[in-house]
């Protein structure tokens, strides 16, 4: 399942999950009222085995509505990864001092880019049996990292990514008990040309800018090989972890 | 100056300084509307060496006004702590669980204790020159550190300090150059017994619950020595750093 999958790394993932045989289904959810055209190709190519679910992660009657939905889901989902998020939108930009920060702007980011991801773990993790092996990942941002932060800067960003960091490690602290087989992680996907990134890529190194695909088929192959030992890590697009 | 200073540690901080021969004047802020006895007692012992300033570090207006203050205060401020802080409310509790985490709650948490403090930063550091020697520190939380989470549980209390943390970390950054004396500090106080930590004091290990008088003395005792090679960390009480 994939969270925020009309657009960007979201919609490669669930591409690239198609293209695997082994991948029996894939759930697709998008906030309500966004373009569609691209997943409903897939839905044509692809049929059922494909399902579309509007989720609005900053609404609570959408979560409660996809709570209930995930709970006829029988047996559980094998992989859920959150990509839902948000850098800039209509009258929000990264803020290049303390000077340009403001509130509204500030809690904007925490409700869609912290609270949306943690909300959407706590609608899904009941649908899974205690016994069940399964991954949540979440996408998170090495400028989310306090330790490795040697720049000014992009504050509601940074803070919304490094909070959604400590949920995603509480949540993978209280679930090794209530779901032991569980693997909770918060992952990096390298700097990916998206609408997310665009404005931004003046000052990223040559090469080091990768495709949603090249970035969707990192985050597979990095989550393919954890386990339950790995739950609460902050991953990078190549397995290592980055310091908190 | 100290923020949030009507009640718990941060009327003690007040009460310290008051204490101070050397300390010739404190600011002290509450929330508009909340019971000042207690500071105006100090109001009627200190006269004109204590000022108190309502202040809403959740509304803009409130922290305009704030910042047009702090600019007639000539030569800046030597010393501001940030106490203001909620880890439960009217209807919010820390939640023991993912199930009882809940969207409105989560956003008002980050809204104090993380949004307040870098409006209350943003608003004070354009009062200073360039050359001024001065500190700016929040009172975090141990909680708060994700390299230290070993439980579950308080998602929202945890994150919006992890959050804070950051700002903390990417405000010391910013003013590296453009306030290169300054020192901005995240800063642990040891559980302390005060109304924010009450109802949770039974799980506290005897010897480690101390009162707001202590915290205070220790808080101000690290605080006095620190300098702008001290920026940007994350430090307990007894000066150690804590991790991430």
């Amino acid at each position: 399942m994939v969270i925020g999958a009309n657009r960007g790394i979201g919609l490669e993932l669930v591409k690239a999950q198609l293209r695997e045989v082994g991948v029996s289904r894939v759930i697709a959810t998008h906030r309500p009222g966004v373009e569609l055209q691209k997943l409903d190709i897939l839905t044509r190519l692809h049929g059922e085995r494909l399902s579309l679910r509007p989720l609005d992660v900053t609404e609570d009657a959408s979560l409660e509505a996809f709570a209930r939905y995930l709970k006829t889901q029988e047996g559980g989902i094998d992989l859920t990864i959150h990509a839902a998020g948000i850098l800039h939108e209509e009258n929000i930009d990264p803020e290049k001092s303390f000077a340009q920060c403001n509130a509204r702007n500030l809690k904007r980011l925490f409700e869609v880019n912290s609270v949306g991801p943690l909300m959407v773990a706590a609608a899904l993790l009941p649908a899974h049996s205690r016994k069940r092996r399964f991954t949540f990942a979440a996408l998170s941002a090495m400028v989310g990292s306090i330790g490795d932060n040697r720049l000014g800067g992009w504050y509601g960003y940074r803070a919304s990514k490094t909070a959604l960091n400590q949920f995603v490690k509480t949540l993978a602290n209280e679930c090794r008990v209530k779901y032991p087989r569980a693997s909770i992680v918060a992952i990096h996907p390298g700097t990916t040309d998206t609408d997310l990134s665009r404005p931004f890529q003046r000052n990223v190194k040559p090469g080091k800018l990768y495709s949603a695909e090249q970035s969707a088929s990192r985050i597979l192959n990095v989550l393919k090989d954890i386990g339950s030992e790995e739950s609460g890590q902050f991953l990078n697009w190549d397995g290592s972890q980055i310091p908190w």
